[in-house]
């Protein structure tokens, strides 16, 4: 089968291409696992981390947002798409034109290019906790009341989905994601990306501030399992998704102070030490309107797993991205 | 004070327009009420029915999709734009392209061309009972989960209006709308245009069809509070609105039998006779997905009144649109 993943050099999408490169994992149309032949990771960017060093990998640079570039990325042979490309919550909340550039019009094109297939290729649309607002507790029919940019881009990207699916013209699905953490690398321009820095710097050797209150909590799921979600939801049944193709992802939902206190376990004081306490009212005003608690059933219908604890995230970061190895 | 209204000489901008123009009722910047002194009246068609007769009118056809046309449209001069132009739920059906392109790029343009002025104007958005979906009854906090691509896109629409008003571009407000009976003039391709039919139709001597079971329940609204609606939700004060700007505006919800019966209590039985039930199908699995009723609570609290019974909407028909004559 041939693949393209948008944002495909991206974190996410990086780790999505290692892993279905790795084994047939994605069902074909008679719900067996084929393997993948030609895997697309298009991106805006320059690979920060190597691409996949595989003959079946290309890599592709260009402008989500031109429409003749995605038709020419979304061909005929196309079976699946993975559709990250976004600019961050952050990103979209300072350039206002620049997120509907991407985040609407690029998904647009996405669908667009995908329907022009005339194959009704799978769409895997990747959203976001973003797409609620104020509630505590959320779960798969919770009103979208975004109160961001990105939020609401995510939640139009979601109405489309289902429109284009419902129609014929895709078979497609969309992920709402908890927060990613512990995001390997840089920090980004996502609003959430504390979430991660509290966790990722400390274990590198680095001083960090948490702008949060430590009775904040986060909802939060590791890179490893948001790929396996994503494959989950490519392969479940269409007919049992029914016309409303959104699955709100579980996860853990730690406050900031349990999260602290298993870094402080792991890595010792010297490594929790790096941490200090820096309130943001910005970024908690931002944090506030995020929801705590996911009770995603149909994640759950589906046998898709959250994180088993908070330790079992750091344990697998430092495993997978720091080859074992904390900086005391 | 300026007012633009797209689709303006269509069914609803129309009333509105004379409306407007007969006494000063839409609040200023103070909220006190202002006069129009200068209503443009924007359409894709030539008028059906004549334009407002007022030197204060200003008729302009033109495409919605070209943003440099709404650009033109929309000046620095501009107070309130109604934003009424769309394609109805079954032209939005029927041709995929043309409804996104219009409901979707339109109101984009509108929102465009509206925070371009630099003022903040105010946007009254018109949206639907279609961006429900499934649900006997619905209220303001009801997810949207639309079933038809005119629902979809009024949805999206929705999200926008909060988002460009939580920027601060524009002062957006959407206004939910049950299914307007009785409709004057000729049948459109809106789904619902059945409910106005088998009421106008024998009204005026001519036989109709009623596509959908007597115990279906229609939640419906005449045109005339309909624009006491539009200019309610226009003077509400935009805090009390807060950041979600959609209110869902509540109706009455007669069966299709109570509306011919009370037809027939008007009419005579000649009148009455004149309806044929002929069931279809497809129409009735639309309407199927329509809400019975709704519970508008903020509506409700601006003050907003549906009609008072099924015979004062069927008798203003009459007053307002037959002079006065049933033929019998």
């Amino acid at each position: 089968m041939k693949v393209v993943i948008t944002g495909g050099t991206g974190m996410l999408g990086r780790r999505l291409a290692l892993r279905i490169l790795a084994r047939p994992e994605l069902a074909g149309p008679d719900g067996t696992p084929e393997a993948v032949d030609e895997l697309v990771l298009f991106d805006a960017f320059e690979p920060v981390e190597p691409p996949p060093d595989d003959p079946r990998v290309e890599v592709v640079t260009g402008d989500i947002c031109d429409p003749a570039t995605v038709e020419g990325l979304i061909d005929g042979a196309t079976d699946a798409v993975f559709h990250f490309a976004a600019v961050v919550s952050g990103g979209a909340e300072a350039d206002f034109d620049l997120g509907y550039a991407v985040n609407l019009d690029g998904g647009r094109n996405v669908l667009e290019a995908s329907r022009h297939t005339g194959r009704c290729p799978k769409i895997v649309f990747t959203s976001s906790l973003a797409v609620y607002g104020g509630e505590r507790s959320v779960d798969d029919s919770t009103a979208l009341t975004p109160q961001t940019s990105y939020g609401t881009q995510k939640a139009i990207g979601e109405l489309l989905v289902n429109d284009y699916t419902r129609k014929g013209f895709v078979d497609g699905r969309t992920l709402r994601l908890p927060t990613i953490v512990v995001r390997p690398g840089k920090p980004n321009a996502a609003a959430s990306g504390f979430a991660s820095s509290i966790l990722r710097e400390p274990l590198q050797g680095d001083d960090v501030s948490n702008p949060v209150s430590r009775d904040t909590r986060m909802l939060i799921l590791s890179p490893k399992r948001a790929v396996q979600a994503f494959i989950d939801v490519h392969n479940a049944d269409g007919a049992t998704l029914g016309p409303n193709r959104s699955v709100m992802m579980n996860g853990l939902s730690p406050s900031i102070e349990e999260m602290l206190d298993t870094l402080r376990a792991i890595g010792g004081d010297v490594v929790a030490d790096r941490v200090r306490d820096e309130p943001d009212a910005l970024v908690q005003s931002i944090v506030d309107a995020w929801a705590w608690y996911a009770d995603g059933a149909r994640a759950a219908a589906l046998g898709m797993e959250p994180d088993a604890s908070v330790s079992e995230i750091i344990e697998n970061f430092i495993a997978d991205e720091l080859d074992g190895k904390i900086v005391r």
